[in-house]
């Protein structure tokens, strides 16, 4: 089977986004990557950290990937770099904001000589190989982030990473309009485009909406404002920063990747933040409190982040006040909706004022809606059409979209993570599945965690264990003292008080009526008396000595 | 201190929605109590089944309660009647559909002789003691629900349950606006009322906006239509009922809930569908495809109900075709997005059309948003506002409301479950609080479970577990064999192999190193290497024996 003149499109990772956080694109010998995110656990992802794309495809054609480009400077797109580069030396390219994050999150994790990285601009080409990449500008929650162009012999591919059609941004630069217009022009074979808000009717606000709201904030709140967001959210920092200048209050900064984030965009010009606007964070809680605005992370309601410790009272750096305005800047992200609402509520417990976007416009979107994704497709008339960025649940209405602004069925294909297409004599096909599945993280193992020891997680984790430690005496069999039994997660001090007696004497019986002896039984005898009383099936582990 | 002349308001449970499942409204030595629902569990609360509230306060004036009035047939309203009853055996107040579901649910579990349940019909009334009891009906997802007004010395109250002011409910009878006013022109001395969406703007579409939907999807469907909703949706299933009906399909019911609510509605006359229109499962399994229409539950996603063992291909009795069309007709419970995005992943990946309420109007709200909210509070004119049926950050939106419609702010109390309320000389106060938790019910284990429990199983689920058992010759104190290693959730069998003979090792320097001979300091070893190692904490256990 010949590869020579097919352009093969990956999607790499497991089930999740599909080719959100990292895709391949390959033509015969060369192999162009675009971002290297990850992914934040799902609920049921006991004890995970976080995700990165199974880029093992990758592993053995290492020498032939030409490029990482990355599209802007979210984490879900520069989260995995420092485990890629370990792996596939090649170098980076992104735009100049982009990078600056990216150098900082390497520096954070010490990585920061292991990447070579290249600066792009938006108009800029690169060619790799067969590849030639046109980046231009797109606007997104974040500044500076890019579309891209790929020309092979196969054809023209626009990439659209995350991006919305916002007229009014907050650094004023529209998404490029006559370059999509212009690829148009050209005959575009093949558009990849962010699902992630295909179920939303209409167009997304545009981030100008915020303003107003943090105005209306900053003018009621009479004690200190605290604005909890992305740490990459560079553009509602800008607006924050605006509100408290127009309402005579400092900023402080609080949380490392915070700190981190506004003094790269600042050194560079994408946050205009005048030096005596912003006081270190232990001169601010000196301050009078109508004098101070803080800017943390934590507005997902994650335990570990500022607001969350705030809201459990185990912040060190600095506790709640009654009458502190919290503002929550964002939407939650699917999966967090109940610790969000568990985390205002104790804020609310505290005496604090809540701010979110359930109540005011203090959030927007920073993709595309239906109206947009449809403009894109008219804007683009691609003869081709994959949906990217999305569970198959949006993937799928994209897909819709597509086909109703005049796409044809058969020139729309939808696919998950793993799933190679090919574009090839102009037509698109699917190709073969590779191997591919969640990669966890989790302290220092990558990769290490599998379904199995996730499966076992959710055992221990419903029902809890049970260890029975037996000894006896190796002549006579007989037990040399009562079996020692420890429970965890399973029944309260109390209640094993009740049970435990009777669990002893059920095996004290099992040994001395002789016959039952090895482990296996006496678990199995102990877990029906179990569930028989309990109706619960705990892991039980025996331990039997013979001295 | 004289509770004489004091009504008391009791909401009871530990967090959650305020007074949602279960209230008390004491006054002297007269108690009744208002709805006896279940919570739903969180997604931290691992292994629990469902969660009842915590009435210990009643217990030992369980003689004292005259009534336990049920406002509606939901399991939030319904589902703790059974575990209630066996301590309080008061009687039961509910209108006839209520009472069907509640005598169907308790024969389920073999509780049917417990209860003694009297029907009520809206606009009839019952003296309980000081109390006298109004019952009124209000429009909400199920028919037959109720709000109270209740009459004690202290003055009158309304307590709105479940509500929303649909003007053309599926079942013809909107929300009793006359009774409301005739209330405000009495003087309502205290309003208790729904709080679910005071997040939301605006009026809450009617249930009349679902049949043209439900129409488009039959209509469209060329496979099977399998409807899952909640089995006390009898509204819903009318509906789904009558767009079957008009394209030609039979109904098929499945799952022992949705059977016997089915047939307990039709047989009360709640539901009108004709005998000839509903075939069993079996038969609908043998029919053509088009002629089939499938009512089960399972619209949240839960792995164990029909909808999830279908998108998991593990359901007994039947299995997804491709072109199946599966409607789920209902809204996320929050904290379900992520499992329900899944479970509509996997049935998309099946081959089948999912139709929810993302992206077509097949599901609206049961409970009022902020205008009707806003309307209730200018019918009722009440001097004093408490927010019930809601977290903290819903209440104190309410709350809110009913300042902007000139409700004094003095006027308005937010509290929550455990903190009493009493109503006394016309003013509204602050009582005691009283202990109150939530009670995890497990299997058989009611209340056994506790946030001891909990903690545990959160440990275990983070980082799973190692269990070293080490057999030590009694006269020399040398290891009798090496020691025997087991993990669950921890690592996978491949990298237990790297980890686990230096794990074994270091415990056998340890041993013949002698001085660190006990299970403490071994575990403390084991547990630091591990975590040097992996960064994780597994829980580490020994067991020794001296043979």
């Amino acid at each position: 089977m010949s590869r020579k003149n097919k352009l093969r499109i990956i999607p790499l990772g497991g089930l999740g986004e599909v080719g959100k956080n990292m895709m391949a694109y390959e033509f015969g010998g060369d192999i162009i990557v675009v971002d290297a995110g990850i992914m934040f656990p799902m609920n049921d992802m006991l004890g995970i950290d976080y995700i990165i794309p199974d880029f093992e495809y990758l592993l053995d054609k290492a020498n032939r990937v030409r490029a990482i480009i990355i599209t802007h400077g979210h984490e879900d797109h520069i989260g995995a770099i420092q485990h890629v580069i370990d792996q596939i030396p090649a170098p980076i390219y992104a735009t100049p904001l982009t990078r600056g994050l990216i150098e900082g999150k390497l520096a954070r994790n010490n990585a920061q000589h292991k990447a070579q990285i290249k600066t792009v601009q938006a108009g800029e080409s690169s060619k790799f190989g067969v590849f030639t990449v046109e980046y231009f500008h797109v606007s997104h929650s974040i500044p500076d982030a890019m579309g891209l162009g790929i020309t092979s012999p196969a054809g023209l591919v626009v990439h659209m990473s995350d991006f919305k059609f916002d007229h009014t941004p907050v650094d004023g630069w529209p998404t490029d309009f006559a370059k999509l217009a212009e690829f148009s022009t050209r005959g575009v074979d093949l558009l990849l485009s962010d699902s992630t808000n295909a179920e939303r009717p209409g167009w997304t606000p545009s981030e100008m909406v915020i303003g107003p709201a943090f105005d209306k904030v900053f003018a009621e709140a009479k004690g200190r404002v605290i604005v909890a967001t992305f740490a990459s959210l560079i553009s509602r920092v800008q607006q924050m920063a605006d509100a408290a200048a127009k309402h005579g209050r400092k900023i402080a900064l609080a949380g490392p990747s915070m700190v981190d984030n506004v003094k790269i965009a600042r050194k560079m010009g994408y946050l205009e933040i005048p030096d005596e606007m912003i006081v270190p964070i232990d001169q601010a809680l000196k301050m009078q409190d109508h004098k101070v605005a803080i800017m943390c992370t934590g507005s997902q309601g994650e335990p570990s982040s500022i607001v969350g410790r705030l809201s459990a009272g185990t912040n060190r750096q600095f506790d709640l006040k009654a009458g502190d305005t919290i503002v929550l800047s964002s939407h939650p992200i699917p999966g967090n909706e109940e610790t969000i609402s568990k985390t205002i509520n104790r804020l609310l417990r505290r005496g604090a004022i809540v701010i979110h976007d359930g109540i005011a416009p203090i959030h927007v979107s920073g993709h595309a809606s239906q109206e947009e994704q449809k403009l894109l497709l008219n804007l683009v008339r691609p003869k081709h059409f994959m949906p990217i960025h999305g569970e198959l649940r949006q993937l799928r209405r994209h897909a819709d979209l597509a086909k109703e602004v005049g796409i044809p069925e058969e020139n729309v294909i939808v696919v998950e993570n793993g799933q190679v297409v090919e574009l090839v004599g102009k037509k698109i096909l699917l190709g073969e599945r590779i191997p591919g599945d969640y990669v966890f993280v989790e302290g220092e193992s990558i990769g290490d965690i599998d379904h199995g020891v996730m499966r076992e997680r959710g055992q221990l984790a419903r029902n809890g264990i049970m260890l029975i430690d037996i000894s006896l005496d190796k002549y006579s069999g007989r037990l040399l003292h009562e079996p020692e039994i420890i429970t965890r997660g399973f029944v309260s001090p109390e209640d094993a008080e009740q049970l435990l007696p009777e669990v002893r004497k059920r095996v004290m019986d099992i040994i001395h009526g002789g016959g039952l002896d090895n482990e296996k039984d006496i678990v199995s005898a102990v877990k029906s008396y179990l569930h028989q009383e309990t109706k619960r099936r705990p892991m039980v582990f025996v331990t039997m000595s013979k001295g």
